[in-house]
């Protein structure tokens, strides 16, 4: 047990769409991405996501509206709900999702990662 | 599904100890809380917990050791594990738990909140 410094994490690495672990509870994973660019359209079909934005300025789009996220702003998108972040600008993300979640839902995607390093 | 802005949900309360549920996903609570002063020794029977400091300092005080967290850095304390947050002066934290959780175990104190407000 110790303290986990966000931005010492985030210094780890410099990969886009590639998350890393950085801690694990209750069956979930606190994870951290740089983005950059757009991703893909995607869907988890049995889990919530929150998106918590440390650094930078996302935009997700929906089916029907898109949603901006700036620093120190966080969105939960339910189960089952579309959506494709994009990234003007390079964004620092923490994520937090049940352990498993497939990166891209069903979608199979050169951008797919399969598994996630720990940090 | 919004935006939720971190700031502007902690400028809704001022009380300290009294977390706040802020969104929910995955049968987890993300809750907001100010803290001061010394709170009470207690664990979490089957729940991990997670603190993430979002302004000021915490110390939390275990049984073989004290951890000081600042700004930026995240704790994640595990099930079982006596815990005692201390706060010098007034800190901003972000938990995540599951719903549900008990404010300071199966201790009862004047300080224990039976029920969490929705922000």
């Amino acid at each position: 047990m110790q303290a986990i410094n966000i931005n010492q994490k985030f210094s780890l690495f410099n990969e886009h769409w590639s998350p890393k672990i950085i801690g694990q509870l209750n069956g979930q994973d606190v994870k951290l991405a740089k983005l950059k660019g757009e991703f893909i359209w995607h869907d988890h079909k049995n889990e919530d996501e929150l998106f918590y934005i440390i650094k930078g300025s996302l935009q997700i789009e929906f089916r029907d509206k898109m949603i901006t996220l700036n620093e120190g702003e966080m969105l939960i998108i339910p189960k089952k709900v579309a959506h494709k972040p994009i990234a003007k600008d390079e964004v620092w993300v923490l994520l937090f999702e049940p352990t498993n979640t497939k990166h891209t839902g069903d979608v199979k995607h050169e951008l797919t990662k399969e598994n996630f390093e720990k940090i």
